[in-house]
């Protein structure tokens, strides 16, 4: 398969005369498509209903003359001024009770009908207007959701949606008030109408109040990408695809991605390190310039999945950026390492953002391919070099990883909402135990909790899962994978009630979570196969084998067969010795990597990269900071 | 006198099947009462004017049956969600002018004359019912005043009251404007209707505006729940009895109390060493499992003090809880030595929160004596032991302490208003006292500060009284006991000005506190006789004997007779010391306990309380983790 | 030239019959004014239209025959109570929407018409009554500008000012969405009354929009300023004051200055220490009771440019204050050692705040010079002792230092908006740089950026200037002064965007920012010639000459003639090898101080300051702490 390098491009931003020039450089350079038009409705619509389609249309036709494709977004995460006159009551409303302001991005509240309307007004004249483009790449909807804390809003639009939405789900106030356990604290409603958004209660609200909340607001983002994807595909072939940001857990990417041919996330290694990373103040200097080790695969593997193999980066870190609380200048290198990994990990396109840095308005820090004067920044030969590469590339077919992962959003969700413990959170459960993996050199595929076979896999982790789907459920019963489940595994229903008989109930283990113990930092349990557990701890009981124990003599990991169930949340120490002894386990054969190399196995290479800021030596081969390098596996 | 062990209970969360069985295994553990009903308003009336008894009438009848009787709540805590259609302005507003919504508990402001006469109703209906049940224990008023940050309101209904009680206590505006000090800042008020509350100002409101405030606010707390004393008594010969929580000093419970039979109060020890105590990370690791050691004797003196010598434990933590940051297990042993602990220093009843951990909504992580799925907790065991052992009790009838602390919530009022240096808290300020004398292994009353004779304490402690009430500066006036002053005792009027003759101003005492300082973290001022002043240093002028003196030979502490001013806040290690020298000049026996060891005497028992994660031996006996030892005087 | 002592005294807050035995006090303490006034509306007007100045007339009168003169503020930063009855939208609002109550000070909005026209009107009745009063020494207008985070106001009154000011400034709509780029997100407006102030946005608004709204602001201080100007100007021919407070930057203090005839600020040095100065703990330890050595010294030479060389210190602490999170009492000398500071830098004045403490309202435990009993506080020997000698004293008169630094607010407000860095603050990089100076024994100007002859100094730091105005581009072009410029320096227009071609673009000075990076915390790049950059560090490109490299190589400050250009934020090393080589470049000598001592020069003497706690020994002359000394040159 033919992987391609894009760009990200605002022709509006810059004079026409020098669009071709532009356009000529891209196809030098080896880009092959240029991201366009996801911000620009102001241009295209400057006053409602007078439309300006010709400098779109010149746009298109200079980079398509110069052999560079277009990906067309949807304007919509950007409506222009005028349209607040017409929907004064559109804008999302925060947690605190105040509306989202015009003057940046994402001022639009996912619930208001006038708006979705609008954005099928918009989305229907664009696909009418280029669907059939012959330099039409594919359509993006709308850009980031849920960037910048925009999932959830508190508006009236949303209030009455999420009322419609609870009688349709529950049908009858008494059984809501029954599946919420309303009569604690004398909670019960006598209708639908009488149901608030869960802000800025004096303690706490009913948990199930939330989660039903999280559940409907995550429902609103679908419904809002389908009422885009709907219009795209009546008007054109080309794929459709949804750029998602990293780390944003607040909608089920998996839903909204069903809806979708291709998923993509928009990958910015030192931006999330300085901003989205629970780590030490030594392992954020150690990568200080080359972005976390293991934070790009992870999102690398889960949208694989959620894009049902085709994935891309649509916006690619090309230099510092500007919207970190530090925002530091990658190493030599690492845009041409960040890159290769995506391919390394299936990605059928890399596009950077940006082609020019802007010298106005909010992202005027944010560096590009081109410098604001048009010189070329350090990237630039990174990109040509890849673009080079990538012709001549190796096979970088994705292989099945012999290891799995569940992710699930609404986990995410449930233990935002309890977290019981101030540091416990679902990503960090989730990556603490991919970084696991990853340091024995395996590759991984992330999986939904929605699957039902897991025999591809010989090894599966579900940690935290609050509910375990019942295909899922028949899928580890089926016995033929070694599954991991816990710590917290199935200890919610659907409905945010603790289940009885007790959890995990997991088919075919004896054992029942007595109680559970958060931890503050410092406090640990230690183990006795090596390391310990932290922030997290279950009392076990029951007859099934202790296959860890703490080192006080309690369970720390039991097992029945192939299904072994985590008392807590182990440290890297603790991780290292049980991912290799379950690995031995269930013959998969690990490797012990030095501080920063990891490993990457497609289907015919292994590749390797590393992200120290020295040479690393693994297996006679030396390579350099911010080297890549690959080998027939 | 008969101790007794009770445990709150929901009838309405469960099955009306399982009641009996509740009751029974109940009775079995040794539980003499259940407290019912405080959360049920909801099912008490489900609309308005629509009772619904007959639950609660089998409840209690099931109970009773069963031999255990019941605490009846009045359900005033939890209105349910029709109230907010009768009373859309009932809600508290908090200091951000945001109404605080309904969807927990507590959600209503205490000066709404509306709710105020809802809550009357509900309860006038409750008392002619069941006011003189015979399975009638006691009544409960409310739930946990002041609980999620509620006594303060900034609601329309605040303000009129405020302005009513203004009006009431000064008069006439001029006195107002006097009184505090308006002139500064061109304060001046034309009429009382003028005043609004004190918060959202430009800079820090005037303190004396915002003393009246919280005057204010705790009287509201007083004629809240009098207005439902008033109608119990008439329905009713069963004691009354609120239950307060730990460290909330929003309103004067000695107020409160003085309405009230007996005192109780909600006891979580590892949820307040997480979540409400100032302690180094290494001394809350040594607790982590066991809490505080002289966090719950503080509070059992406290409310013995408030009961006027009658009160209750009405909830003790059982296992973990939900609501603190972080929430470990209690160590085996935990469960019984806080109920022993509690009735060594004068309980008369230890109510376990609660009989089975909910399975639903916010409090589904909170544990019980049994588990959602009725199992035993390990706490019920524990439970049992103490039942067991106090029906072949040692005798623990309270013995007068040789020393007071006197505790007065306008002080804390006065230095959260103005604590001048940021970390001085009176709460912490008073406990640090209390731990000093515990650790010389002496039992402590704590007295309130209208307390007219002191003689029958050899040593009394007032640390940070802000104004010396009449009848103490009386009762220190007479010489009879030893009196430790200081610092800031004394050192503002009522109206928070100021006094002149400056501060201290105590009788027989010549000394005037020329300067104060506030000293940050790390910064102390060290003492001749061992230990330093941290937080707070005065600069003391005057001829009053010196009896203990920093380094640099400036006064810490002067005398006069058995008067003694205190020039800082000392560390533990001055503590240490002068609690030594000061019983030995009231001819008091101390101790030296080793690190988490805590005693208490009662009439003719002294008791050791082992709070450290391993045995410790004293004075040849050895006593293990969580254990609890006790031998006749 | 006399230099004088003045005190703040507020004669309202005291009973007339000790306004005489005051003023007897003043005179022989040698004060020579009292500032009066300028909170005291609410008794000058006690009601609207009904003015009482008999009290006023008897106080200025008393003081006058004491042979004290005044300085009278206008009240204007107090409006009374009843000015909201008569304008309810005067007050500003907060930029989380809420507007800032009545209850303390500064409670109005700049943009407010109705209360500038109050303004206006009161000041008209004071110049006409006092414009001619022999005691009269001068007006000082309103209070602290700006103080308490009042410059910018969300409110209505600001919106629609904010408009007429876009209108005013951009002419046309197309103009304003092309200088601030707002094709960027589709920010184009239609008209200026589509444009809202820049709060509450979904993510972070235009930098541009900001920008405009941060000149704006700073416009507003300027026009209401210049409405009471204008009116004393008609009535009075005393000088015209305003009290700047320490380390505000939200409006452009030049400006301000520019329509009065003297500066004075506010000088609190324990406070500043413990509220607004970013240093490590070790150093505000060394420095508790002294104040940053550095701190008073910049601003004394600040408002020496912003006076065009008068200049005064309205306010002086004198013991400890209220208002800091912690306030720790001075050092003896320590009142003294300020005053003779803020002379030997040229003051013309030194008032201490306030002649006696006050028992009441938000100030009571602020220090004055008496105690509340009017007893003396430690101060006051001090002030007598500072009285005294200079009555006697040395030559003060300031001479032009070799070197000057360049101070801008509209940097301060740029990089506010844009850090780039979370910890890059433009006021700490210029006071880095003046530390950097005085270290190396250096007297210093701080100049305007309009400045258009640098001929009088050897050396001018320009750090962080956002635009370089034609003025100084053309005095550095002339070369006849050493000028060190960067980092950021000419990095954006004035409409904040990034200029093309590239910053610095310097006169003559071939190199170009290639990029630049923000350093957390830790992460430093190591200098080959001694200490490192931390903070920022820019990559440069061009032929200049580089004169200091990093460690690895790269140019880290380039030179052209007498241009410099910094490629980073120097950490104390670094800035102590530069500035060193730099003076010997340009001629200047430099010293080798001790911790904690300071030099500054006059005309005619060296003056030495000790701020440390300890004695310190230089060319032999030991110098005792918190002592002063001087020589001639």
């Amino acid at each position: 398969m033919n992987r391609q390098l894009g760009v990200c491009y605002y022709p509006e931003h810059w004079p026409e005369e020098i669009w071709a020039e532009d356009a000529r450089r891209m196809a030098d350079t080896g880009i092959a498509w240029a991201r366009i038009g996801e911000f620009a409705w102001s241009r295209m619509e400057p006053e409602p209903g007078r439309l300006d389609w010709g400098w779109l249309d010149r746009a298109i036709d200079t980079l398509h003359a110069a052999g560079v494709g277009v990906v067309l977004g949807t304007p919509t995460a950007t409506p222009p001024r005028w349209m607040l006159d017409r929907h004064p009551d559109m804008l999302a409303v925060d947690a605190q009770g105040r509306p989202r302001g015009f003057g940046s991005r994402r001022h639009y509240c996912f619930s208001h009908a006038g708006y979705v309307q609008e954005c099928r007004r918009i989305v229907t004249l664009m696909a009418e207007r280029y669907g059939r483009h012959p330099g039409l790449v594919a359509w993006q909807t709308d850009n980031e959701y849920g960037c910048h804390d925009t999932t959830l809003s508190y508006s009236a639009a949303a209030r009455a949606a999420f009322r419609d939405w609870l009688a349709q789900r529950y049908q009858s106030i008494d059984k809501l008030n029954r599946d919420w356990g309303n009569v604690f604290w004398s909670m019960d409603y006598a209708s639908f109408e009488q149901i608030g958004l869960p802000n800025l209660t004096v303690t706490e609200p009913n948990p199930a109040h939330v989660m039903a909340f999280r559940r409907f607001s995550s429902d609103q983002v679908v419904r809002f990408n389908r009422a885009q994807t709907e219009v795209l595909r009546r008007h054109s072939d080309a794929p459709l695809v949804h750029n998602y940001m990293g780390r944003i857990t607040e909608f089920d990417h998996w839903a909204v991605g069903a809806d979708l041919d291709i998923a993509s996330w928009d990958s910015y290694p030192l931006g999330f390190l300085s901003d989205r990373l629970e780590a030490t103040p030594e392992h954020k200097a150690a990568y200080l310039r080359q972005g976390d080790p293991d934070m790009q695969a992870f999102h690398h593997d889960l949208y694989r999945g959620v894009g049902r193999g085709r994935w891309w980066v649509m916006e690619q870190q090309p230099g510092p950026v500007n919207w970190a609380p530090w925002n530091p200048a990658p190493l030599p290198g690492m845009a041409r390492l960040w890159a290769w990994e995506a391919f390394a990990h299936g990605a059928e396109a890399v596009s950077y953002f940006r082609w020019r840095q802007a010298p106005m308005a909010q992202e005027q820090m944010h560096a590009g391919l081109l410098r604001p004067d048009s010189a070329p920044a350090p990237a630039l030969a990174e990109a040509a070099q890849v673009a080079r590469e990538i012709a001549d590339m190796p096979e970088v077919d994705p292989a099945r990883a012999p290891v799995a992962l569940v992710f699930d959003y609404a986990s995410a969700w449930a233990w935002e909402i309890q977290p019981q413990g101030a540091d416990f959170d679902y990503f960090r459960l989730a990556l603490a135990v991919y970084r696991g993996l990853r340091k024995a050199g395996l590759s991984v595929d992330i999986i939904a909790p929605g699957t039902a076979d897991l025999s591809p896999w010989k090894l599966v982790f579900a940690p935290g899962l609050m509910t375990l789907p019942g295909a899922l459920r028949q899928a580890i019963a089926a016995g033929q994978t070694t599954v991991v489940a816990g710590p917290r595994t199935n200890s919610k229903t659907e409905e945010f009630a603790i289940p009885v008989p007790l959890p995990p109930a997991l088919p075919g283990l004896d054992v029942v979570v007595d109680r559970v113990e958060s931890l503050p930092p410092g406090a640990q349990v230690p183990l006795a196969q090596g390391g310990a557990f932290a922030h997290w701890f279950e009392h076990l009981d029951g007859s099934a084998a202790v296959v860890q124990a703490t080192a006080d003599g309690r369970p720390a990991m039991v097992a029945s067969g192939k299904l072994f169930y985590l008392a807590g949340w182990p440290d890297a120490a603790a991780l290292g010795q049980m991912v290799r002894a379950l690995c031995e386990g269930a013959g998969i054969a690990t490797e012990d990597l030095p501080e920063g190399l990891r490993l990457r196995d497609t289907a015919g290479h292994r590749f390797a990269f590393n992200y120290a800021a020295h040479p690393v030596t693994w297996q006679g081969r030396e390579i350099a900071p911010a080297g890549v390098a690959w080998w027939p596996r």
